[in-house]
């Protein structure tokens, strides 16, 4: 804890997500060298979560024998929109919040300099500052999880695009009739490649009578299931995960060769939950992008999986300029 | 012609297409004040149509009474890969040149600085320069022809991407199982949408004995069919031009929608020869990309027909930095 306590430049990153808030200090050379989680309820109350995030940040600081004066700035990370102006959440899908102050809040409670960004924009850019050290000028996040979500790094900068709502990635078309999306829509990337939609697709199948490999995975208990068990099954010969496999891999990489045409990215970093939790999914993917794209945009790129990880949107989220 | 001799800073921009050559002396306003064609055999050899290009330039110049020395740039646009570093023309589909060092011999040739760009991206320049009055940072280029090109305007710069082939618009992919694009890959919005693919379609339920509306509209012509013939037999009821009207306003719409969400422009310019060869194609795909896109991304979004149209990559080209 001394050893923390004396480390010059020390950041405070916040990572909201929808069923925890983790805050963890970082050094300047991103890495978090303490973190606090708290749980937080579905559609809670802002006033009451702000307290909470202000009380965690006193703690993280007073745990580490640091004095707040002395923290370089706090970096908030939270899924949904912001408005980077004003510094508003306009619009939390996990919380239910709207239009919320969170950042001049937290800067008045805490008397730290703050900022905020998308979760995803943060998780990018904390990848590309300290875990690619900057080499690439064009690099494309692709996060897997629940959803999908990305971010394009852009000469060093994330790019925001007019209104600031920009790297959408897991809303490109894939199917104009395909599968329903979450965000109105039909046929999004996410529909396809969302951990959630491919297990609800799988549920559905046990749910109206399919049994096999996939079955016993489970231990007959369906709500458990995961990407993780879909490629057990597919590994292990079960037919309907060889299906879904098939077809996430597929869509995958049509998906991120399409980006590649249009975007030309040096570097295309995998994360997010399904990434993590699966151990094959990026080296079948990589070759179907590989086939699909068009040579030349190809040529150079690397596809890597994330490092940072789970902290991921605290380094970036405590680094990122607005 | 004395007018245009006394224009102050001239310069001159080349459009090389796959049938013919345009020079054009363009003002410092952006308009092309005198303008020269020639035509041009596919797969030319390079050192006659290099040197058929220096000749249009001498004569565009002399018969404008305008000394060579005056000229401030040539500024070349292609299809293609362009190498910015060298100035090379690495691939040109239509002409079958390969890695040609078109910039530096016609700068040799001229004693004129002298620039070269792929036509798209000099296209949306040209446009987003002089027509939009460069108003906006975030600018979406489609150009739908024959195929499906387009470039991305950034803060006021043409987007490259890491090995200067980005803005492939055209080869995003819509449907991973969908028709064979001329790339190589399946589904790409090209394949749905470009010209010839459309053309294509039709002629093939032609050829297969189709008739209809459309039969009658073509004279029992198939082979002169473009996408104003489709849109007319749309119009009059015709049953496979419906089918087909219906799919590429779709497959365009969800097209859009995608790089709405993922690019966040402030404006989408439509332009190529299916564009501004169909009169109500713009009007009905922007409720579909409404629909489809996610609403704060497309809120403040304007989509517009291109206003130089095939003027558009001489004056972009004159004009562009590299």
């Amino acid at each position: 804890m001394a050893y923390v306590a004396e480390e010059p430049e020390l950041r405070i990153g916040i990572d909201i997500g929808g069923s925890k808030i983790a805050a963890g200090l970082v050094n300047r050379r991103g890495r978090v060298v303490s973190k606090k989680r708290i749980s937080v309820e579905k559609q809670k109350a802002y006033a009451k979560v702000r307290d909470d995030i202000a009380l965690l940040i006193d703690e993280l600081a007073t745990e580490n024998g640091i004095e707040k004066a002395r923290i370089e700035r706090i970096g908030i990370a939270s899924a949904g929109q912001i408005d980077n102006e004003t510094g508003n959440i306009l619009f939390s899908p996990n919380l239910g919040w709207r239009d919320v102050p969170l950042r001049a809040d937290l800067e008045k409670i805490c008397c730290v300099k703050t900022s905020i960004e998308n979760d995803v924009n943060a998780a990018i850019y904390g990848e590309w500052r300290f875990s690619l050290l900057k080499c690439a000028r064009n690099v494309l996040g692709v996060y897997i999880g629940t959803g999908v979500g990305g971010g394009i790094i852009i000469d060093g900068k994330v790019y925001r695009g007019f209104s600031n709502v920009g790297g959408e990635i897991g809303h490109i078309t894939l199917n104009p009739y395909g599968y329903p999306c979450n965000c109105g829509n039909t046929g999004c990337f996410e529909a396809y490649c969302g951990g959630s939609y491919i297990a609800q697709r799988a549920q559905r199948r046990l749910k109206s009578g399919y049994r096999g490999k996939l079955w016993g995975i489970l231990g007959g208990n369906s709500d458990i299931l995961h990407a993780g068990h879909i490629e057990e099954g597919y590994l292990l010969g079960d037919e309907l995960c060889e299906t879904l496999w098939r077809e996430v891999i597929e869509y995958m990489g049509a998906a991120l060769a399409g980006l590649v045409n249009l975007l030309n990215p040096e570097i295309i970093v995998l994360g997010g939950g399904v990434i993590y939790g699966t151990q094959r999914l990026i080296d079948e993917v990589k070759p179907i992008v590989e086939k699909r794209a068009m040579a030349p945009s190809i040529k150079g790129l690397r596809i890597i999986r994330a490092k940072l990880e789970e902290n991921a949107a605290i380094v970036g989220a405590a680094f990122i300029e607005a």
